[in-house]
């Protein structure tokens, strides 16, 4: 059973305000709930429509029905759980390896991928720009299938630590040297733009390596990668020589 | 002015048997109706918010509201217009550079996503098992971004096109050899696997040249990357000394 408080709560973190307020935000799917349980997130509750999944204490679950779970779920086809975890204490940056900044990214899938990308490539620090979309976001959260418990993410201002930072720093642009043809460090900031404009004026003046993704098409019309794929070509080209 | 039998009519285009029996599918927004209008795309009709844009001849247009245009946008946030055009003729398969296989790929997300890449890439033949999600499906032509006019997609029975084929086949694999280290020939086929499952174990038996994208977390936890970013990773890999 759900009781409505239950299911306004549940709604209600839906919204970036309400998460922050509570401090809560929540996940769905077995295979997303536990790598977070394994991963040392708090959780808060866990509504099942199947008692034996995911293994949690009693009185930290709720069987519901399929009917309630639809109620309460972001997806469009409901899996057998939702969980509310705690938004862990934020972490400091790591500033060794790559770090990846996200400039502004907006789309949720967007940055879900993202962190998986990462995650594959071993690249534990992200930093986003303070507008971005929010972590706890629940399609990010499921679109990152887990890898949300293994990249640490910090909202910043971008341009003052790109400022401070002694960390070579690259990004992607059209008019920007080859990447395949590029010595890349192991070590190093790498800025991804937003989904429509790119970097913004003020990072571009401070990236003093800018990368291009040659493109192939004898009509050169594509206009554009998306970042997350764009992201993916990038990494992989840090990492295929390290 | 909609009226009831062209919302009727716009509206089941959604579904795959009435594109195949009308020969009819739809695209939304001004920059990928107008990347189909320039490539030769037969337009059977524009439906617009806008009387200026894009340019048609008159009588192959309506105004319509936004209201209206809410009716039969699939997109969250409709843009200003949207345009049924006829399905063209399947064109026969071009067997030389790279041709992407797709084994039964669902998400017409992804689908899209990857017709971008190859657009990208230049690689112009993309051949899909039977099973496939529909290159016509709203969401697939959304999500190429207007690729979909410069990479020629065939439904075929890959098992049989590849017992026949005389380019050299490859894919991905868990247990394939490492991409990075592997010499990439400039001609041949390679296949990405189902969302889910993976290349099937009949395409895997013909799959001669197996090859696998490291993976650098120190967890090793990720278990796999999302299929378009695969595929992204990948063609950058066979490009990249092109």
């Amino acid at each position: 059973m759900l009781s409505k408080n239950q299911l306004k709560l549940i709604t209600s973190l839906q919204q970036k305000k309400y998460r922050l307020s509570y401090q809560l935000f929540f996940a769905e799917g077995v295979k997303v709930i536990q790598e977070l349980l394994d991963s040392n997130f708090e959780l808060d509750h866990l509504y099942t429509t199947q008692m034996d999944s995911p293994r949690v204490l009693t009185q930290k679950k709720s069987l519901i029905s399929e009917n309630e779970l639809k109620k309460i779920s972001v997806l469009a086809s409901p899996n057998s759980c939702l969980a509310i975890f705690k938004i862990p204490n934020e972490i400091d940056i790591k500033q060794s390896g790559l770090i990846l900044a996200l400039d502004s990214i907006r789309d949720p899938g967007n940055l879900g991928t993202i962190l998986r990308i990462c995650d594959w490539f071993g690249i534990e620090q992200i930093i986003c720009s303070k507008d971005a979309v929010d972590l706890y976001n629940p399609k990010v959260v499921q679109a990152t299938m887990g890898s949300i418990s293994r990249v640490n993410v910090n909202y910043i201002d971008l341009e003052d630590f790109i400022v401070k930072t002694k960390l070579p720093i690259y990004g992607t642009f059209m008019d920007g040297d080859n990447i395949y043809k590029t010595k890349l460090p192991k070590e190093g900031i790498i800025i991804m733009g937003n989904e429509a404009n790119g970097i913004s004026p003020e990072l571009e003046k401070l990236c003093k390596n800018k990368l291009m993704i040659p493109r192939f098409g004898s009509l050169q019309k594509t206009e554009s990668l998306n970042v997350a794929t764009a992201t993916a070509i990038v990494l992989s080209e840090f990492k295929r020589f390290s």
